[in-house]
């Protein structure tokens, strides 16, 4: 069977590179409201595709949000039921000019495949459709049942799929969830990872004179919104960048020394990082390596600050207004309700004076979370890494967030196994954005391996 | 004589708004490169106007930067010479969302002409333009021989024509200068400036990762650049507003108390301010007025923040650069040179961690000015403005900058007389820019008797 897959990758390969330049065409951007027809629009290119290839019951899910693409292949009894999935939305794409080819037109260069999404997730979607495919053309089933969950809201909180499985989880009962939204360490190094940081987020927004004034009129008269905002965000890290919102790291699990050792023993070194972020020296609070930091220590980034004018020249203006977008990483056991409550009360008790302060929440809070890696189902996927790639199979946590794998865990009370073939040189979230053709090659392949070994080992 | 100037501004009124408006549709904003056929359209119309109306040498003299309509009328020996100085150019008009009717397509409603420029400072200019044109209309001649200098580069520092200054100030040879861009008390308050504060202007650029960076991956490893710049930033004020760069205040200028008084005199309130700027309260360094503060106290002002995603919604990106536009007004006797180096030095020395920064002067400096107002061609304007006005004249400072001022004055060696006609609700510099029509009418009438008056006086 072995070769039957083998032989059916590689005729259908041009076809599968088609397919899925089809798919990265949509700008499924889904925190641009702009964007929402390209949101449905991607959402039934999947669902079009899943029809095809062979599963039953397509449907988009009603949400809160954006639809839910759902689909199942459930006939395989006596055999495991597994809930697969991924997201179709996107990142936006802005800043443009710094992307060498457009982020909406895939380009395939250097073995890479350049697209906004091409990791971030549609890249991993596309994979387990071309998995599923293989294994139904060349047998005619597949080893275990599926079902498709495929949401629209991953970089904008998951709203929508939360309120959906909040009433309906039963939908997608099974025996384990794998998510595809993660990465490997490095090119040939696949990893599995049991570890995600949590997530708030909030707007900040300053308001001071009523319109933009002359700073020589209102300049020492009047505060500056952009001062104030300045002065408020400065109080929420010290120098060494330890993050000074009182009762911020009250709760936050401390790493065991047993996973500092296993950090250790990662191939991945400080220079790795510096050469990959391209700056001066790494940065960040003390006592903690850079994985350890990244991995298990909370964060409070400023993702955005703008005010006044940012043209060409100067423009010696007072502006009205000022404001910054911020988010939180968390970590188990940090609770996001508690820790926006803290954020909401050092605002309150830092408000500069002279002017008015908003603090609005604009992502739905997700929690951190770990899991025990000793679980069956997170062994057979080492073994189908193993297989694919010829290479040992790292085990990692992740300092991104997807909020879901929280909820499946809690909700539906099973495993959550994260199998990913992002790159850490992918640029998910950044311009140039791409997915390595030698992961899409061996990703389809893991993925078949991981079903048929799950058949037998579950 | 008075009559039939009366006349003549009477029925040519109509026609003036027009030529006004002409003016003021020509964007010509001196700080934005893509209107840089806008100035010469400007500075033509200028010429060309001045052609009609009687000047002769009318020429556009070729500078550093942008041209200086030059234009004179020599026929009144033993009379005096004045060189009469406006600029054409005008701010930027972003934000354009903010304003009522378009910045550049003039509109009067309820007896204000609104557009950008129409008081700082194409109104002014024109009012001379208008005075002139009546004085030779009824009379055949002026009674003091002028010599006009309108440049085009005001609103970025004036580089070009303080480097044309320095080789042919003779040509601008007077025994006094006016200057029109500066503004009254209130409506139908007339006030005469005697000093203006100086101006150095920065960028301030951090540089990060080389690139955007997904914040899940990178958040917590490297240094924020925001973050970075917010530090930096907030090194540089203390809560109370004052500036804390070493030695910023070394060289200021005490405020005598025989001028404390004065400034206490004016028909100006802190809830005047309050009012007009729109803020819950006033803010600023301890022990002055807001008068005091904003006449005679140096300021550091951000006048523009960016860095990172500014759209709609969020983007958890850990971006690869921020930046901030700043500009300090300077008073006397601080040194623009010195200061510039003061703020270089507390940046090397305020350096954050993990990023690199880069500060680039970006405005010629310039130094205050303050003036004897006891001179013949003040005391002349003061009793001209109470002829047109019907009202006392009121001795003022500027928040604001006209680094020309301190160049004619040092240069020329001849008192800089400054005549302004803008209201402090005209909105210079911020969207609805107005120039009143009451100051259209009673400005060109002052004009008048100013060149009259000071026939006799000097």
């Amino acid at each position: 069977m072995i070769e039957q897959l083998e032989q059916h990758f590689s005729t259908q390969r041009p076809q599968h590179l088609e397919q899925f330049k089809q798919l990265l065409r949509i700008p499924s951007v889904s925190t641009q409201s702009v964007h929402k027809n390209d949101i449905i629009q991607a959402a039934t290119f999947l669902a079009d595709h899943l029809r095809t290839i062979g599963f039953e019951h397509v449907e988009l899910l009603a949400t809160s949000g954006n639809p839910i693409v759902y689909a199942d292949w459930l006939h395989a009894p006596d055999k495991p039921t597994i809930t697969v999935y991924g997201h179709y939305d996107v990142q936006p794409a802005e800043p443009f000019e710094l992307w060498h080819t457009p982020p909406f037109e895939p380009d395939i260069r250097d073995e890479l495949v350049y697209a906004r999404g091409a990791s971030d997730d549609k890249g991993q979607v596309f994979l387990h459709l071309k998995a599923f495919e293989a294994l139904l053309a060349t047998t005619g089933k597949l080893p275990v049942n599926i079902k498709f969950c495929l949401e629209g809201e991953e970089e904008v909180g998951s709203g929508g799929i939360i309120d959906f499985l909040a009433e309906h989880s039963e939908r997608f009962a099974a025996d384990i969830v794998v998510v595809s939204d993660t990465g490997m360490l490095g090119p040939n190094q696949p990893a599995i990872c049991y570890g995600l940081r949590g997530l708030i987020g909030m707007q900040l927004d300053v308001k001071g004179p009523k319109q933009d004034f002359h700073s020589g009129s209102m300049g020492g008269v009047i505060q500056n919104p952009i001062h104030a905002l300045v002065e408020l965000l400065s109080t929420m890290h010290d120098a060494s960048g330890k993050i000074t919102i009182d009762g911020f790291y009250d709760d936050v699990r401390p790493i065991s020394e047993q996973e500092r050792a296993a950090f250790a023993r990662l191939p991945v070194t400080d220079e790795d990082t510096i050469e990959e972020s391209g700056v001066p020296e790494l940065f960040g609070e003390a006592g903690y390596t850079s994985l350890e930091r990244g991995w298990t220590r909370p964060t409070l980034e400023i993702n955005g600050i703008y005010g006044g004018y940012e043209g060409e020249g100067a423009k010696t203006v007072l502006p009205s207004e000022a404001h910054a977008k911020i988010t939180c990483r968390l970590v188990p056991d940090q609770d996001p309700a508690r820790i926006t409550a803290l954020i909401h009360e050092h605002v309150k008790h830092h408000t500069p004076k002279g002017v008015t302060i908003s603090l609005t929440n604009t992502e739905a809070g997700a929690p951190g979370y770990v899991a025990a890696f000793d679980h069956p189902a997170i062994q057979v996927a080492e073994r189908a890494f193993a297989q694919a790639y010829n290479a040992p199979t790292y085990f990692t946590r992740m300092g991104g967030s997807i909020p879901i794998v929280e909820v499946f865990a809690r909700l539906l009370k099973v495993p959550v196994v994260m199998i990913g073939f992002a790159l850490p040189t992918c640029n998910a979230h950044a311009p140039n954005e791409s997915f390595a053709l030698e992961n899409f090659d061996k990703g389809v392949r893991t993925l078949c391996y991981y079903w048929l070994g799950l058949a037998e080992a579950l």
